[in-house]
C-alpha cells in the first residue's frame, strides 16, 4: 500500500476541507484559514438541493472578489458513465490548476473520508494525476452533530458502533442490532416505514431517534418514530438506534 | 425518551468542547470563541500522559489572566466507587460554578459524544444535576483524522462501517470483519498481536493501517503490521481495517 500525500501543507495543491455538518462556526480553524487562503474554492452541488449547503457554510470565509469560486454539479442520479465523467472531469480541472501554480480547496459537508463526494473525484485524482498533491482536512461528522443533537451518545466505554448506509438487508440490519449497542442508519428516507417495524419488532423504539438536516436551519429530531410524517423524510437524515442499558 | 438541554446557547452552563485529535488547528470556531468566552475552562488529566494533550490544544485559545484554568485528574484504572465519586465531583463542581453565574467550558479530545471523559461527567450532571444547562459542541473525532493519514476512506458510497473498542471476543470481531467494508478497532494496544493474527488468518492484514497518536507531534502510522514493535503500542492508538474491493 502506498502513503497517501495528504499530509503536503505548502505549495500549490488540492484541499479537501471537512467544513462540518452545516453551521458555518463548526467548521474548523484550520479549514476556515485555508479557505480563505485557497486560489480556487470549489463547491460540490447536488441536484437534492444540498449544494447550496456548502456555499452556505463558507460564503463568510472566501472572497469573490480575491478568489474564483466554484460551483460544480455533482447530479445524484445518473447513468454511471455519466457519473464516472463528471467527477473525472472535476479531477482533471483541479489537477490543472494545480499544473498552473493555484492551490484548490474542495469543501465537503461533515468529514472528507467519510461518505463524501469528495472521495469519488480523490478517486480519479489519484488514478490519472498521481502528481498532484492532496491534503485533507477533517471535519465535523454530521453523525457527531446528531448524536448530540439526539442526546444519544455514539459510544461510551467499551460500546461497540455500527454505521450503516441507505440500503439495508434485513438479516444484516437484524444481526447489527444485535451485535452493536448504537446503530447509525444513513440517509434511511427510502426505507424508513420498514426500518420503524424493524426496530418495533424488536423492541427498540424507545432507543431511536430520527434527524433531518442535522445543523442546518431547518434541522428536525424525531424522538417518537410513530410521529415522523412523509413530509419529515428528506435525502439528508438518520436514524440513531441506542440500546438502552 | 426526554430530550436534551444541549442546545442552550446563552446564559451560565456547562459547554462539552470537542477539541479535535490533537492539532490545536482542528479546533472549531465555535470551540475556539466558546473556550475563550468561559468563564472556567477544565482540561481533563488521565493518568497514562494524555492529560496534557487537551491542556496544550486550547492553551492558544484561553487567558489565565481572565479565567480559571482547573486541571482535573480521571485516572484510567481504580476501583468503580473511586472512579464514580471522582466523575460525581466534577459534575458537583460544575453545577456549582453555574449555580454561580459561571460558564463552564469542560475540554474533550475528538468529539463529546464519542468515548469521552465527559460522558460520564454528563451521566451525574444530568441525574444529580438536571437543572443545570448543559451545551454539546461537536468535535472532529480521532477516528476521521486517522483515515486521513491513513488514505482510507471510511465509507464510501452504500460502505458499513464498525468501530469496535479495546476488548474484542475473538467470534464478534470475526463477524464484524465479515459483515463491515470498514472495521476501526479502537486502544488496541494490550491485544495487538492476536488481532495481527487474525488479520492474517483472514487475509486482512493489506488493507489494515496501524495509526498511533494520530494529530499529535509524535503521530506514527504503519502500514505493514508486521512492522510495529511493542515500543510503538500507546493507549492512544488504533487499527483501521479496510477490505479491498
Amino acid at each position: 500500500m502506498s502513503l497517501n500525500s495528504n499530509r503536503t501543507t505548502t505549495g500549490p495543491r488540492v484541499i479537501a476541507v471537512g467544513v462540518g455538518p452545516g453551521d458555518p462556526e463548526l467548521v474548523t480553524l484550520k479549514g476556515a484559514r485555508l479557505l480563505g487562503e485557497a486560489d480556487v474554492v470549489i463547491t460540490p452541488v447536488g441536484d437534492k438541493g444540498d449544494g447550496s449547503i456548502a456555499r452556505a457554510i463558507v460564503a463568510g470565509l472566501v472572497d469573490p472578489a480575491r478568489q474564483e469560486i466554484v460551483e460544480q454539479v455533482f447530479p445524484m442520479r445518473r447513468d454511471r458513465a455519466g457519473l464516472a465523467e463528471i467527477r473525472r472531469a472535476s479531477a482533471r480541472m483541479m489537477a490543472a490548476h494545480v499544473a498552473a501554480g493555484r492551490t484548490v480547496a474542495f469543501v465537503t459537508l461533515g468529514d472528507p473520508f467519510l461518505y463524501s463526494t469528495f472521495l469519488y473525484v480523490y478517486h480519479y485524482l489519484r488514478e490519472e494525476f498521481p502528481a498532484t498533491p492532496v491534503e485533507v482536512v477533517s471535519g465535523v461528522s454530521s453523525i457527531h452533530a446528531a448524536a448530540a443533537r439526539a442526546d444519544l451518545p455514539l459510544g461510551l466505554a467499551d460500546e461497540r458502533i455500527a454505521i450503516l448506509p441507505a440500503t439495508f438487508e434485513d438479516e444484516r440490519l437484524r444481526r447489527a442490532l444485535a451485535d452493536f449497542d448504537t446503530v447509525v442508519l444513513m440517509k434511511v428516507f427510502r426505507v424508513f416505514a420498514q426500518v420503524r417495524e424493524l426496530l418495533r419488532e424488536l423492541d427498540l423504539l424507545a432507543g431511536a431517534v430520527y434527524l433531518k438536516r442535522v445543523g442546518l436551519p431547518d434541522e428536525t429530531v424525531v424522538t417518537d418514530l410513530d410521529q415522523v410524517r412523509d413530509d419529515d423524510l428528506d435525502y439528508l437524515s438518520l436514524i440513531i438506534v441506542k440500546k438502552i442499558r
